[in-house]
């Protein structure tokens, strides 16, 4: 089959990453007998630096006419610790997710065995570990009216959902607890927020029509808690956006496994796939980042495009980098490491 | 001297461990030669029921009477996962903050080198933390305005700062900065939310003004990472009130200890000191919570009276406790164990 994949690189050390990905879903093109055709579009600060634009409407026509989307990562030291420059490359990001109506963004969580020495956890606590987490992405206090007052010496966000936003966003977290282990925890502020009264309102009533999954509601300081505590007894936790943001970074570090967590960003029309790390940009350019995560994320596309198949043979490959120690210096510490080409071409091969 | 303690045992566990705190109390009292009026009010559960209010009036007047408050724990099962109830002990415990203008939640976080075992993090990465999350307790998307949509199918919430309640916790912050490791860690979301933005400028300005202190900034889905990779690196953390939620209580599962960290929420005429733990129902009345925590925050109320050596005194006689393993099952696990009462009758002996 053909597929118009857009390749949006970024910054830092996006480029190399997304290279090694590509390498590694041309290899299943081959062997499955596919056609990827990639068109790659500016993002970020790269983006600001030629076009003024970090999410150029070229870029997002690109987006559009894309099965679906390859995203490297965006960020430049340049831009950051200040808040008060005109435009930066967040405000792409987040033009991005509203125009294309990336409504979910999910990321799996899971302990790689022959890794877990590197969690920050006790091995007993993150052992098995197995969650998702399912963020809104296009709502929320992130998308709300804000201001300062004339004087600037106040400020205000606000915090908006509709009753169709979280019926969506819930019901989508149904369909993963069904492939999954069958249990959805939802986290609220219901006992503060009238926005999370409305959440657990929905929710209440979505459970109902769904008496094959255990649905467990949890404040979101407590859930802030249990993800260290018991990380384990997780199977899918859904929350709104800012809630989301904080807790899918807190549950990205449990497992030690960072440079290895692929996501995906869910839309109407297209979806993207990016590893939720940053755009390190000490390290670009070195040939030294850990490509896996955005390998893990062509995985994540693949599915997306019901290459089941395709998709489990991008995982089991990384399995076997890890297992081989065929890896990058973040992970191979002391033993034998890897160029971050090198391991592109290792899984490219080992397909 | 003579002091006036307002006491606000609440729900739960609540009575039983404030028990154990004022016979602390009353060992320091007659050891240092002061007097301290305890009058008892109603909060919480047991007030609604009794009043219908959970913060009644009359319990404010007490608290306003008051040089400091003790107060122990609120909560029932019967008000939990009903959003919809009208009146909750949470509220209770909102206005108590809104009326005594308890701007700031002060939760000191340190190892306790016995029980390092406890936590979940790995022993290396928990080894001699030692932080305060301060967080901002009165203003935020807490005590903006909300509401509903006439049909019931939008919600919003407000997050609201003015420049003076920035101000106010960012100097705070720096004092206690001051008495500890001279860093302050500022928790925004700068990137996003227009709140934050005024947060990061006036913190940016303050700064300026105590070059004696590093000042970091820090985003909060970051720190929500950092907090668990590398606790050991904050010292004063500092953050606007749902932020401070999540991370206070995050902060608080690292080191394993959650049944022994006090609080302080301090305000312009009185202050309450209170254990982070909740009113655990179900082992009320059985005599065998801890009440360490209560204990720790009964020492916290001494330092605010600038009792400074008493203050020692009681936690001297509580890390004694800890080591001679004299404390409740929670701690002692397989080894000998001992009642709250009991507990509590041997700190007042050893002081
Ligand atoms: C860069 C920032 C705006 C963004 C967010 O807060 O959503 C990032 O933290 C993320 O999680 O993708
Ligand atoms: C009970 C609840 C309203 C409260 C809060 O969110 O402030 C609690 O979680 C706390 O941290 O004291």
């Amino acid at each position: 089959m053909d597929f118009k994949i857009g390749v949006l690189a970024g910054d830092g050390i996006g480029p190399e990453i997304v290279e090694q990905a590509i390498k590694v879903m041309d290899a299943v093109a081959s062997k499955y007998g596919h056609t990827f055709n990639y068109t790659e579009a500016l993002v970020g600060a790269i983006a600001i630096d030629k076009t003024g634009n970090p999410y150029p409407d070229e870029t997002h026509q690109v987006c559009l006419d894309s099965d679906a989307v390859l995203f490297g990562a965006i960020g430049d030291p340049k831009y950051d610790n200040n808040p008060a420059a005109k435009v930066r490359p967040e405000q792409g990001l987040l033009g991005m997710r509203k125009k294309l109506g990336l409504y979910a963004n999910i990321r799996p969580v899971a302990t790689f065995p022959s890794l877990i020495d590197k969690s920050p956890l006790r091995k007993d606590i993150v052992q098995d570990v197995d969650l998702v987490v399912i963020r809104e992405l296009t709502g929320g206090i992130y998308f709300g009216a804000r201001g300062r007052s004339e004087d600037q010496t106040e400020a205000f966000d606000t915090c908006y959902y509709t009753t169709e936003e979280v019926e969506r966003i819930l019901e989508l977290a149904y369909v993963y607890a069904g492939k999954r282990n069958k249990k959805v925890t939802v986290v609220d502020k219901a006992n503060v927020l009238a926005s999370s009264r409305l959440w657990r309102e929905v929710a209440q009533r979505i459970e109902k029509t769904h008496t094959d999954i255990e649905t467990d509601y949890m404040l979101v300081d407590n859930a802030a808690m249990q993800l260290i505590q018991w990380p384990k007894k997780f199977d899918v936790m859904v929350t709104e956006n800012m809630f989301g943001d904080i807790l899918s970074d807190e549950a990205s570090v449990i497992t030690g496994s960072m440079g290895l967590l692929p996501s995906a960003s869910i839309g109407r029309e297209t979806s993207v796939f990016e590893p939720i790390h940053g755009s390190y940009p000490q390290a670009a350019g070195k040939d030294i980042a850990n490509p896996l995560a955005t390998v893990l994320s062509a995985a994540m596309l693949l599915e997306s495009l019901d290459l089941l198949e395709e998709a489990q043979a991008v995982k089991d490959v990384v399995n076997k980098s890890i297992e081989e120690g065929y890896v990058t210096v973040d992970i191979a510490g002391e033993a034998t490491s890897y160029k971050t080409s090198e391991v592109g071409d290792w899984l490219a091969k080992n397909i």
